[in-house]
């Protein structure tokens, strides 16, 4: 066997650099603030009729921007460190790859939605939508968590997010969905490119039942840290870019509705499937959220109380079983998803693309009323004579094109990270920290001190 | 000894899906949002003379709300992970019962207060008030953490959150009492209802001294983030559905300097008390908490910011006088009490209700003006004869309730919840995540690894 | 060598009381609530032309203010946490000293900032004022980390808290300086204050390799949970007491790029200076943070976004280098920096000061708009005649000012901590939580346990 040179020494910094000063340029040349962060903003106030300054968007949207803020890096970040030995790696390269997408995806999504006069201009939403981004890169990076190096990572998040871009853009802008929350542009996209990459980076010899491919006692609450932020500030996931006034309001209540049916079923599933009747905690750190996800389009639609409930309670049981039953079978035609987002992430994200074409579909202006119907749907200028049951198809038209463009785009950039200068770890040496990180070796020590000192103290 | 059947198999998946298709059936029949999350809201603002989409009560209550969420979910659940043994338990079920807790609330809450036209209409307000209803099944489980069964507490939790949805009723809508922050709703009804149970269960060969009773190095760090993030966000928990304006900020001035002053006594009683003036994490965990409790009624009302001090301080050291001496002392007659419930929350809570009453009675159009007195109190339709005094009178009357509610209640499902089959652990198993959970058993392989190097390496 | 007494049960009982009691006696005093806290609230609307509750400054300030709170509380707290056998002492004590703290730092800044009729008037941004001069003293904790006593601690932030308050009035009300987010009040004068007390201190014999000066694998995953929250928050850490509307909006556009940048030149260093081209965590754990220490004055200012990433990325690489080669360095020189301050906060302070002279500077009405610059650097009254290069160099004072009462200050208060009986540890027993703390021994004893059982069954 061919022994893989895993020093980063000169690959990681080197990326690093390349990609931060490619920023720094980029920046120079493209980036502004918007109408709302310049300090003409007293001159914008008057122009626009606006009468306070806490009309300004950021008041409207910074505390929802935070808690997503907190989901990409604490939520993801912690999530990842379930596994024994990878808790420097979970934790700390989502944070690496998270900083750099963000401002990758400044760029990307500002050229499709924020340009003009030949400058990007952002404002908080731009903020909120490049952690959206990014969160798709952290979905993918679940998939593929302990197996690649940093420097692949770094190499993918610049390829996926610009993919994430045009593939939102096409949604957005060429079908004209609505998708808030991002069942499909955020969860299924990112499932299915991460599960795209694995598939063609695979490592058959990788047994799934690796002894390092498992949680400790303590890995598994640090990854309920992770698991309940996520779970908690789903709701300002799916609302933080929802128009402003009772379609936030909406898109919370719906998601927070979702979220709590879903743990419902998580635990019942969980218990049901086990021989002893006892609880896997890595359902329940994962198979609780499937309801956000699911809720991902249609959340500030009028998807009812109840309506959210049942999608919660199907999705988790949906995530549980495949958790239970299907990663053991995709691990088998080798195809290894660490994270299982298949369960969490991709199965659910359709579910959630096609809650959200149904409940288009039904959509009616006895429901939204006359005015917000239109006003809900955008169905304006060239959209003016849409309908809600052609809303509904364009709304899964955009789950085949984000399918699409994960798979075409997860083969060229698998087949790219699977050139052998990446630094990827060897099979013996995947979800071990050892390999990219100082790891201390004084805790046992320092542990074994204290155990004989106080066992003499006793005797 | 009869060895009791810990099985979950069928039992919890069953009272899961009972309890969730329950939801959905009321959900579809009775919930609906409410204005402010509905589509016709530009409507409801025309009528309303509202001009402005930041005028939607969630403006106004959604950052408070999440921060509520968060010690819902994280604060209790990481509070209760300070066992060696039953992190999973802690945290997890909590999670199970709060996601139960909250949609059975929403209804419950809402058949009382948000009821007309045959339907319940939520909005931001309902989420707050149903966490807030949660959380007083969680303080209960404090109590009885590690000596129940995930049946059990689902079972209380039903029962639990009925009972606290007729004792506020009573308060707020009969007594005509002020308690956003639930020194009696939540707390003293919490505490006295959670250690009624607890005696009622009572399990007479429990040693206090239980081995796996006690805390870990890291489990002692993994519950002071529970701590902190209550501590943090009790600010927002007492001030989340109080008015707009002044009495939102005012909430947050007091509880921020009462829970300031309550971390002083208790680090200076815990030292004092300890022969050799060491600190236990215990008291810190939880005493420094107690000044939030105790602010739950007074909280938005002009008990004055030396006032709020002076309350923290002195419920700092009653809740740490009574984890040193009161405990030990209430698990010699038999009553055991996990988490303390009784120091933090039980007299805390009390104490509260005594300071809003006192507070209440003082009150003066003086100090409140003539207006803001009549608005602060409701004092309006039949209540406009109601004086300052009087309303201290009610106060009190609403603790009596409360602690009637609490032992009555808490008696009669606690009878039922003795019922042999809810598969509750035997006294051996208690405080052990291996009954409910599957364990991981890798941790202590690789710390074995590790340790039988460092052993070799000493030797 | 004489033993120290380190017993804290009558020193640390009798300061916190001492301290407790005079809070309540100066609150009863001066402390009142402003017009936007009192219930005469309504009534300050209408002489203002306010029309809405909203506009109340809670609503302005109350989300960021929260971010700041947990940046101090669980941020610095569990940033601090990342000694093996110190996390007690990191979490515990931060908490002890900033609850005491806060209360200190309303007074203190209360008398010089909103003072009148003979009383200290707070709001929402007194509370944030307060969490921020509290943040410098978990600075210099930093840098005195496992080293001092509870005692010693609690005397040092009487004393600092005030010496930060008249630093912080000579720059805003003499000066006229812009340090909104305190790169030189908070960041600067902390770090150098705490790094004179340590001076002052010095233990020759400390070792810097003391076995229990390092980290352990979960301590250094606990730490991760403050670096996190310190990072995603410090958009709203310079935000929070920003201008309405544009700036505070700006100010996070701003925090947010350089912090991003940060994380990345971080990585390429941390990987560059090993051998192995390992990251090592303490650097990921801290340098990570230098961009938003740098941003600290001039974030809300018009830096522009491709200068914030410039920003971030050049202190990303000085404060790496600085953990690398300087600490070290300064060791050999009997500093003791346990946390590293110097890198994270000292140096990166600086350069954000001198970041804010020069941006100040080059400020010009094409960019801020002739009302928009006045506005800005409050160019009004005594202050009307100023401009902008006359302004960079106030800045520029500013930085001397704080350094000036850091070295000043710190050789003070460094020498009244050196008298002999604070109850601080011997060079032995530095870094342990077992001096001050009661901290568990059946850990390891279950880990054996288990350890035991798992041996057997394998064999």
């Amino acid at each position: 066997m061919m022994i893989k040179n895993t020093n980063m020494r000169w690959r990681l910094p080197l990326i690093c650099f390349v990609w931060e000063i490619a920023m720094i340029v980029l920046f120079g040349v493209f980036v502004r603030y918007n109408d709302e962060a310049d300090p003409h903003w007293p001159e914008y106030m008057k122009k626009n009729n606006l009468t306070l300054d806490i009309e300004n968007d950021f008041y409207f949207r910074y505390p929802s921007f935070q808690d997503v803020h907190v989901m990409i890096f604490v939520g993801f970040g912690f999530l990842m460190t379930f596994l024994q030995r990878y808790g420097f790696g979970g934790v700390g390269f989502n944070f690496l790859m998270a900083s750099f997408g963000i401002q990758w995806a400044i760029l990307m999504q500002g050229w499709f939605h924020t340009f003009y006069e030949g400058k990007i201009h952002i404002g908080v939403e731009s903020l909120i939508n490049a952690d959206f981004c990014v969160g798709s890169v952290a979905i993918a990076f679940g998939g593929l968590l302990g197996t690649i190096s940093p420097v692949q990572l770094m190499l993918m998040t610049l390829f996926q997010v610009t993919l994430f871009a045009v593939n939102e853009w096409i949604l957005l802008d060429i079908l004209h969905v609505v998708d808030a929350g991002g069942s499909m542009t955020i969860h299924t996209f990112g499932a299915y490119f991460g599960l795209t990459v694995s598939w063609i980076l695979n490592r058959p010899k990788l047994a799934r039942n690796n002894d390092k491919e498992g949680s400790a006692y303590n890995s598994d609450l640090f990854s309920m840290i992770g698991t309940l932020f996520l779970w908690m500030y789903w709701p300002s996931f799916n609302s933080a870019i929802s128009n402003h006034g009772d379609a936030q309001l909406r898109a919370v209540i719906n998601t927070y509705l979702s979220l709590a049916a879903s743990v419902l079923t998580t635990f019942a599933i969980s218990s049901a499937v086990n021989k002893k009747g006892k609880i896997e905690m890595v359902f329940i750190q994962n198979a609780t959220l499937a309801g956000g996800v699911a809720m991902g389009t249609a959340a500030e639609m009028m998807v009812t109380p109840y309506g959210s409930v049942i999608v919660g309670f199907c999705v988790g049981i949906v995530s549980t079983l495949g958790f239970k039953y299907l990663t053991p079978l995709l691990a088998k035609i080798r195809l290894h998803d660490t994270c299982g987002i298949h369960n969490l992430h991709g199965m659910p994200g359709i579910i959630g693309g096609i809650v959200g074409a149904v409940t288009a579909a039904c959509a009616s202006e006895g429901v939204y009323g006359a005015e917000g119907l239109k006003k809900f749907f955008k169905f304006e200028g060239e959209y003016a004579n849409r309908t809600p049951s052609m809303q509904g198809g364009y709304q899964a038209a955009g789950i085949c094109v984000s399918l699409a463009f994960a798979f075409v785009g997860g083969t060229l950039v698998g087949c790219f990270l699977k050139l052998p200068f990446w630094g990827d770890p060897t099979d013996e040496n995947c979800f071990d920290d050892a390999v990219y990180w100082e790891v201390p070796d004084e805790e046992e020590e320092v542990g074994n001190h204290y155990a004989t000192t106080d066992a003499a103290k006793q005797v």
